[in-house]
């Protein structure tokens, strides 16, 4: 199984942003602690980042050809973006979708999600455990 | 590490409510196949269900004496209750929200929780494998 | 032909309660009227009544067994319960809905019924007969 | 006891329309059937159909000085004339509102009646037994 | 100068709706009374009525040609139609619009008006002197 | 008959205020003008204005005591004052609202009018022949 | 192929109504130009235009056994007509809405077009352009 | 006289709930200085708790024949029971609503009581004092 | 102790103010009996009314050099005024909202206080009595 | 006449995207089919598609200096950039918006479009044969 | 060039109100400084104060006889003075309106500004800096 | 003191974009004109403009290592980004919110700003005046 793990808008200031909601590990500590996690679980891991809207529709778009599933924190553009959940319903891309704060916990424009209805299911609240979460989801057959 | 499942109104109905969007399991078979899962994690699990809202409330006020943490499926509850949410929050309950269906894909009426704010995160849309990842969520560390 | 009727919270006060709306009539002697009226048109009667909304959810799941379709006045709860709506469609029962008052006739929260959706048809506005027309609807072959 | 069926707005199409909604009958079969059902219930029947909001308005009007109650099926208008709810208060019509399919079970601009409020109580979901059970509100005395 | 009143829906009902609320004179009555104040104010009238909405928004297409003004009271039509609305500013008519009653002291669909947008002015509340303050007004030059 | 003219907020400024929507009189001169013009109705006339909303609710208050009617154009108090509203009808007093501008012609906040409810009735649009039709509302026995 | 042009309520101003917004010809005269322009593509096209909804209503459940398909602008009652939107599903008529004006560029309460849902397409803006491009529509294969 | 102090849902939690916002004193202990308090002012005090909605409409309907009047504190049923408003009203109880806290100081959600429209007044804001005030009330002769 | 009794707009039409609503007493003949219902509180008690907004607001702006806390019915100002909102926490003022009548229980726009957020507490509906308890508040200890 | 079309987030996914909405054929075959068909009407194109919001602001900017106009379809974004209808302001482009599905018949997030207010028209629900109609709205004269 | 100043309702809290917000300077020690800080500019300043919104408005339309331009901070009336805001149009006054907070950043009811659409510009956030960029935006040439 | 200038989507467009509304200078000219104007005020300023939402993400995130604060004109995205609002927040830069338009006297849509409450302040409506006012915001020490 080969999952890819994308991170969206602002996810590159992990470790700099907010530490006490985020914690201090930076992204690519992160993507190497994620890896060692999956590979435990026979999982292939890639991770990938990018900040702008239009780059990470066109890694959906692409990921279906390479990968079994997709766990995805957009950032932000979870709450703003309808071009990427018609990627994921375009490509019928397999997408859990991962926030590390508890989305319906913070402020009220952030409660909604616009990719959530394209998704599997949606993991929220658990900092970085949401992304192993996630790919535990997948591991578990989903 | 002790941890309670609480299924709310209608979980009781598992196996036989629209084997479709839910499954054939049962209830009891769920509660069997989760404390297995807990087991292997060196988690011990309690299960409990109940179709009435003040009974809900009194079982997660009970709930801190005896348990490091609590994953509920409040069922329909969940989008009405504010007595559930107070309780969790007067008990200071370490609570993981579930739901077998992914929420956010269905009904407008059903995005919205009232409980999420006061839960350390929600896990939605992963059929019987949303209480696995909660009851991991707690085995994490969270 | 086997018809349950299922009264909700409040009706109890049936005769007691504000007679200018709802007539003098108690909630056991109009229980005992349908039961003659639903036995002229050879339908098998039984009668139930509770102010507790997890104990309606049980008994319109426990219902599928052993009734060929349900008369409901959920009173209040017809406004406030997801979890009523849900046990109809969990055990896919055949409800008809009635009220005795016309509810779009009064303030706007009791306009929009919450069950109305999993129900076959509804039914408002015509005292006690509501529960007879109700009856006939069954009769009649819905 | 002399009651008046209303048909209104694409009423007509009844038989030819979305049979799988409203059935084979055409309306001219419906309103044979209904008389025969009245007749029996010592209830002496005229059937009226038409498209023009304003002609409804106006059938109202007159309907007072010639019949006991009005069995009254809008259509669209239902959603849309205040008109017609003007007409039904000022010529004190009594009016019951009926619908074939259960409009609080569709689309949400089909949810609210403008004219259920001057009505005597609404009966809807039960196919064209939704008729047969207003003329039974009627001949049951309200 | 020569006026033209038109009278919407129910109108015709005057004398007959409600006299508690529009009192005791038909409309025929009172158009009798309007042509006798107009002609005192050396204002010709002519009136008119109809039930149907798109009757009305030719009569105000006509209008032009032969009226220096008109005075609609178009009943509950005022709430609910563009088209009347279209008319008026097609015809670029000149309308001072009127209501017996205060519509901003009764329910609250009644107080938005679709055509007072494209009207000189609104006058509600007089009963009928409503008419008669409508008819100054062209006659004091508006 | 003794009628009082109350201007409010902003209204001293006409002739000097927006002359191509409220021409070029001035408030003294209009004032003058409707005495004439009252006269001719055999109504006398009191002017009085004020800008500050305290004020105006005193002598609403006290014109009770003194006059048969009271022809009002609160400016802008209209659309945010609860506390003339109150004034009116604690003191029962009879008043015409009256605007110059046809105030459902403009920006949104303008159309709803927080004294309207308890008002005679309306008049809006017709420049300061407003003012006269209010004061002929009440020559006419309203 | 034979298609009907239906024009809805106040298209019978054309060429008289604010020229500067709908130009100078008249009803007549472009219906006159569609039929030409729609010879040349091998379409057979008649023209039809009522100011009355319970007509237009009417006309499309007509229109089904004659014609191939509609190409309707049906005024002020695209967006306050829940009739047209039931006559067009109930006869399953092809329709394209045609606007003249750019109904998305106008006020609010224009940019809703209820009988969108049940059209085919909608095309708006393009003058007596948008009738060619809908005919164009129907010769394309829709 | 005789008072009833009825304490909703998570009220049982007073002293252990969020012992900064609602003090250290238990349920127990509170109801015993209540009783004290009444006794001053020559009023026999009785207290109930329960955390199940139907429970406390059992309880108000009953109370009438044995109390002269009801403190209630629904806790957060206030805000989402519409069946233990129709209770009051339908048992014509004379409440008194109370909460220690002031709720149109918190969210919103707690902002709207259903129930106050049917009880004599409202106190919210002083803590356990919001009983002494509401029992005040009764004393004073409300 | 000191205490302030501020009352707002229209508060001075006591007695004279429909007394069905608010009894026959006079604002003068309030205050006397406040003065001696305190005093046997020993609470001093000081009594000021004012029809302006900006007045009330200087008002509790002074009051914090001068008492222990305030007491305020602010009349319609209770629902359209920051500014007085604005005084009370700019002073740090200690106040007590009161309404003679039971606001939630009358039109919607009465419903929401906006000086409610920066008070202790809120009581209404107990007419005179709700003075008397806000003054108990205080001697209470509030 | 020399015009652009511009395809917009999502575009390349045309023939594997949910091919049952948007057929069979690619981007790359629809471009070229586009440009046969404009040929036949004497009009030279160019078409350019661009996942990224900013690209297809710059190239509207871009596109005045080298096109008599611009066949538009943003895909997801014409519902949630205010940035591109700036872009078509600012360059005064002329622009005519078309869609494949007909949004006023999908989702309700998909109704508003941003962009119409600053564009000539908008066709949708043509499949392919949108852009081919925008192509003949230009080459009509639009 | 002359300048005004004007504070409105609750600025003369300046030092006393909430400091931590507003810092310790008063009133007068403010108006002085901007005296000095606008000589350095040639700007001739003249400050003034009241909390009672008529004075505020009588303020403005006399100003623009005497200043060519002024800065206002209207405190709360911000937000609820159209009367404020009909005065600065009325005047035609050029008015920049400043916030020493940031408006757009605090409670809801703050974000937005009646009087913007008829100010030149706005200034929220720089303390009693907001004050002096609003002078120099006037020294600037606005 | 090092500032940066960011300005957003379209602003390249400055002096070719509606002149009428921002002026004939092009963006390279204001911001030459910026940086001089900034180094009278011993400010040293750099200027950076995107059209693509990721990429002023990126920049306002390395904004911190390099600059003393953030002048932020960001186009339509002030409207809609989320991510921007995020970045800022997640880099703690400091930020001026400028804009040439009055944004809060444009359209609906453009009122809110969504990365103004986690900016220091906003000027909005001086031309390029705004950016001096807000680089005079940090030379005063903000």
């Amino acid at each position: 199984m080969k999952i890819l793990v994308i991170n969206g808008v602002n996810m590159n200031m992990l470790g700099i942003r907010e530490p006490e909601k985020y914690g201090s590990m930076t992204l690519g500590e992160l993507e190497e602690m994620l890896k060692n996690f999956a590979a435990a679980l026979n999982v292939e891991l890639d991770c990938w980042h990018s900040n702008i809207e239009g780059e990470i529709v066109e890694k959906i778009q692409a990921s279906i050809a390479l990968y079994d599933g997709v766990v995805l924190n957009a950032g932000a553009y979870t709450h703003t973006s309808i071009a990427i959940r018609d990627a994921i319903s375009a490509a019928k891309a397999k997408v859990v979708e991962v926030h590390m704060t508890n989305i319906h916990a913070r402020e009220d424009f952030r409660h909604n999600s616009l990719i959530a209805p394209v998704c599997i299911g949606q993991i929220s609240g658990f900092g970085i455990d949401s992304y192993k979460l996630g790919i535990s989801a997948f591991a578990l057959g989903n």
